[in-house]
Protein backbone atom coordinates (compact mmCIF):
# COMPACT_ATOMS: atom_id res chain seq x y z
CA UNK A 1 0.00 0.00 0.00
CA UNK A 2 1.40 3.49 -1.23
CA UNK A 3 2.29 5.68 1.70
CA UNK A 4 0.69 9.09 2.56
CA UNK A 5 4.04 10.90 2.16
CA UNK A 6 4.26 8.95 -1.18
CA UNK A 7 1.49 10.84 -2.37
CA UNK A 8 1.62 13.33 -4.42
CA UNK A 9 -0.20 16.45 -5.32
CA UNK A 10 -0.63 18.16 -8.58
CA UNK A 11 -0.26 22.25 -8.93
CA UNK A 12 -4.43 22.01 -8.87
CA UNK A 13 -5.01 19.64 -6.19
CA UNK A 14 -2.41 22.10 -3.80
CA UNK A 15 -4.70 25.10 -4.50
CA UNK A 16 -8.12 22.70 -3.62
CA UNK A 17 -6.48 21.67 -1.04
CA UNK A 18 -5.37 25.16 0.38
CA UNK A 19 -8.79 26.58 0.10
CA UNK A 20 -10.46 23.55 2.38
CA UNK A 21 -8.29 23.42 4.84
CA UNK A 22 -8.83 27.27 5.22
CA UNK A 23 -12.54 26.67 4.81
CA UNK A 24 -12.33 24.15 7.94
CA UNK A 25 -10.30 26.32 9.93
CA UNK A 26 -12.41 29.35 9.46
CA UNK A 27 -16.03 27.04 10.30
CA UNK A 28 -14.03 25.90 13.30
CA UNK A 29 -12.86 28.95 14.50
CA UNK A 30 -16.79 30.47 14.20
CA UNK A 31 -17.96 27.60 16.03
CA UNK A 32 -15.18 28.63 18.81
CA UNK A 33 -16.29 32.13 18.53
CA UNK A 34 -20.18 31.36 18.79
CA UNK A 35 -19.36 29.51 22.02
CA UNK A 36 -16.85 31.94 22.89
CA UNK A 37 -20.31 34.36 22.89
CA UNK A 38 -22.33 31.85 25.02
CA UNK A 39 -19.96 31.36 27.75
CA UNK A 40 -19.63 35.09 27.78
CA UNK A 41 -23.17 35.63 28.02
CA UNK A 42 -23.34 33.21 31.53
CA UNK A 43 -20.51 34.50 33.07
CA UNK A 44 -21.71 35.60 36.63
CA UNK A 45 -18.46 35.22 38.80
CA UNK A 46 -14.48 35.13 38.08
CA UNK A 47 -14.50 31.27 37.85
CA UNK A 48 -16.49 31.44 34.43
CA UNK A 49 -13.79 33.91 33.14
CA UNK A 50 -11.29 30.88 34.28
CA UNK A 51 -13.14 28.66 32.76
CA UNK A 52 -13.28 30.21 29.61
CA UNK A 53 -9.59 30.71 29.52
CA UNK A 54 -9.21 27.03 30.07
CA UNK A 55 -11.38 26.41 26.93
CA UNK A 56 -9.40 28.65 24.94
CA UNK A 57 -6.92 27.18 25.95
CA UNK A 58 -7.46 24.14 25.34
CA UNK A 59 -8.88 24.55 21.86
CA UNK A 60 -5.68 26.15 20.93
CA UNK A 61 -4.06 23.56 21.39
CA UNK A 62 -6.29 21.35 19.55
CA UNK A 63 -6.17 23.66 16.97
CA UNK A 64 -2.45 23.79 16.55
CA UNK A 65 -2.01 20.26 16.53
CA UNK A 66 -4.82 19.60 13.90
CA UNK A 67 -4.27 22.21 11.07
CA UNK A 68 -0.68 20.64 10.04
CA UNK A 69 -0.46 21.96 6.07
CA UNK A 70 2.27 19.13 5.00
CA UNK A 71 1.41 17.13 2.38
CA UNK A 72 2.47 14.14 3.82
CA UNK A 73 0.05 14.26 6.18
CA UNK A 74 -2.89 16.22 4.75
CA UNK A 75 -4.60 12.81 3.60
CA UNK A 76 -5.00 12.13 7.28
CA UNK A 77 -5.94 15.46 8.37
CA UNK A 78 -8.47 16.05 5.60
CA UNK A 79 -10.07 12.68 6.87
CA UNK A 80 -10.45 13.84 10.31
CA UNK A 81 -11.91 17.31 9.62
CA UNK A 82 -14.72 14.95 7.42
CA UNK A 83 -15.28 12.85 10.75
CA UNK A 84 -15.30 16.16 12.87
CA UNK A 85 -17.70 17.68 10.51
CA UNK A 86 -15.74 20.54 9.15
CA UNK A 87 -15.30 19.86 5.93
CA UNK A 88 -17.65 17.67 3.58
CA UNK A 89 -16.78 15.32 0.71
CA UNK A 90 -17.72 18.45 -1.58
CA UNK A 91 -15.51 20.58 -0.14
CA UNK A 92 -12.54 18.49 -1.96
CA UNK A 93 -13.91 18.13 -5.65
CA UNK A 94 -10.90 18.87 -7.45
CA UNK A 95 -8.70 16.22 -5.64
CA UNK A 96 -7.94 13.41 -7.54
CA UNK A 97 -10.35 10.57 -6.86
CA UNK A 98 -8.41 8.17 -5.14
CA UNK A 99 -7.71 10.68 -2.57
CA UNK A 100 -10.82 11.78 -2.60
CA UNK A 101 -11.91 7.74 -1.72
CA UNK A 102 -9.44 7.62 0.52
CA UNK A 103 -9.55 10.33 2.96
CA UNK A 104 -13.16 9.16 3.27
CA UNK A 105 -12.27 5.81 3.79
CA UNK A 106 -10.21 7.18 6.35
CA UNK A 107 -12.73 9.37 7.76
CA UNK A 108 -14.90 6.52 8.41
CA UNK A 109 -12.18 4.35 10.11
CA UNK B 1 11.40 49.78 61.59
CA UNK B 2 8.89 47.02 61.79
CA UNK B 3 8.43 44.27 58.84
CA UNK B 4 5.12 43.65 57.31
CA UNK B 5 5.88 40.33 58.56
CA UNK B 6 5.55 41.39 62.15
CA UNK B 7 2.32 43.40 62.11
CA UNK B 8 -0.27 41.71 63.70
CA UNK B 9 -3.85 41.38 62.45
CA UNK B 10 -7.03 41.12 65.16
CA UNK B 11 -10.10 39.41 64.66
CA UNK B 12 -11.46 41.94 63.21
CA UNK B 13 -9.26 43.64 61.22
CA UNK B 14 -9.14 40.05 59.42
CA UNK B 15 -12.75 40.21 58.53
CA UNK B 16 -12.50 43.61 57.01
CA UNK B 17 -9.48 42.81 55.33
CA UNK B 18 -11.32 39.70 53.88
CA UNK B 19 -13.76 41.60 52.61
CA UNK B 20 -11.37 44.62 51.04
CA UNK B 21 -9.69 41.58 49.53
CA UNK B 22 -12.53 40.31 47.67
CA UNK B 23 -14.04 43.44 46.75
CA UNK B 24 -11.01 44.37 44.51
CA UNK B 25 -11.12 40.76 43.21
CA UNK B 26 -14.60 41.13 41.79
CA UNK B 27 -14.11 44.20 40.82
CA UNK B 28 -11.11 43.46 39.08
CA UNK B 29 -12.58 40.69 37.86
CA UNK B 30 -15.47 42.67 36.44
CA UNK B 31 -13.30 44.62 34.69
CA UNK B 32 -11.39 42.12 32.93
CA UNK B 33 -15.27 40.17 32.15
CA UNK B 34 -15.87 44.21 30.77
CA UNK B 35 -12.74 43.85 28.09
CA UNK B 36 -13.51 40.59 27.04
CA UNK B 37 -16.86 41.88 26.15
CA UNK B 38 -15.47 44.62 24.34
CA UNK B 39 -12.65 42.03 22.23
CA UNK B 40 -15.86 39.29 21.56
CA UNK B 41 -17.64 41.97 19.81
CA UNK B 42 -15.17 43.04 17.77
CA UNK B 43 -13.79 39.78 16.72
CA UNK B 44 -13.54 39.51 12.90
CA UNK B 45 -11.34 36.74 12.41
CA UNK B 46 -9.57 33.43 13.89
CA UNK B 47 -6.56 35.47 14.89
CA UNK B 48 -8.81 38.10 17.46
CA UNK B 49 -9.83 34.84 19.14
CA UNK B 50 -5.60 34.01 20.08
CA UNK B 51 -5.20 37.48 21.12
CA UNK B 52 -8.28 36.74 23.33
CA UNK B 53 -6.93 33.85 24.89
CA UNK B 54 -3.30 35.94 24.95
CA UNK B 55 -4.89 38.52 27.26
CA UNK B 56 -6.43 36.14 29.42
CA UNK B 57 -3.26 34.02 30.25
CA UNK B 58 -1.77 37.14 31.14
CA UNK B 59 -4.34 38.19 33.23
CA UNK B 60 -4.55 35.48 34.86
CA UNK B 61 -0.80 35.22 35.81
CA UNK B 62 -1.41 38.92 36.69
CA UNK B 63 -3.97 38.40 39.24
CA UNK B 64 -2.63 35.07 40.51
CA UNK B 65 0.60 36.48 41.29
CA UNK B 66 -1.27 39.75 42.84
CA UNK B 67 -4.04 37.99 45.14
CA UNK B 68 -2.07 36.68 47.46
CA UNK B 69 -3.74 36.50 51.08
CA UNK B 70 -1.11 36.17 53.39
CA UNK B 71 -1.12 38.87 56.43
CA UNK B 72 3.04 38.79 56.21
CA UNK B 73 2.27 40.72 52.42
CA UNK B 74 -1.14 41.42 52.87
CA UNK B 75 0.02 45.49 53.26
CA UNK B 76 1.84 45.27 50.20
CA UNK B 77 -0.66 43.78 48.42
CA UNK B 78 -3.49 46.58 49.64
CA UNK B 79 -1.08 49.24 48.79
CA UNK B 80 -1.02 48.30 45.42
CA UNK B 81 -4.93 47.37 44.71
CA UNK B 82 -5.00 51.55 46.07
CA UNK B 83 -2.40 52.27 43.88
CA UNK B 84 -4.10 50.30 40.72
CA UNK B 85 -7.22 51.40 41.79
CA UNK B 86 -9.06 48.54 42.74
CA UNK B 87 -9.72 49.94 46.34
CA UNK B 88 -9.97 52.77 48.03
CA UNK B 89 -8.48 53.86 51.13
CA UNK B 90 -12.36 54.20 53.18
CA UNK B 91 -12.74 50.18 51.84
CA UNK B 92 -9.87 49.47 54.80
CA UNK B 93 -12.42 51.44 57.64
CA UNK B 94 -11.82 49.19 60.48
CA UNK B 95 -8.34 48.30 60.20
CA UNK B 96 -5.80 50.30 62.65
CA UNK B 97 -5.29 53.17 61.73
CA UNK B 98 -1.38 53.05 61.58
CA UNK B 99 -2.09 49.91 59.15
CA UNK B 100 -4.25 52.40 57.01
CA UNK B 101 -1.20 54.96 56.96
CA UNK B 102 1.12 52.44 56.26
CA UNK B 103 -0.73 51.12 53.13
CA UNK B 104 -1.43 54.25 52.03
CA UNK B 105 2.20 55.84 52.06
CA UNK B 106 3.24 52.64 50.29
CA UNK B 107 0.63 53.04 47.55
CA UNK B 108 2.00 56.56 46.97
CA UNK B 109 5.45 55.68 46.46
Amino acid sequence: MMHARDITWSKTEKSVARVAFDLAYRRECEAISKRINDMIRDIANPGDIWRLHDFLSEKREEIDEKYDYRYSVLIFVFARLIKEGWLKASDLGGLHEDKVARIIALANM
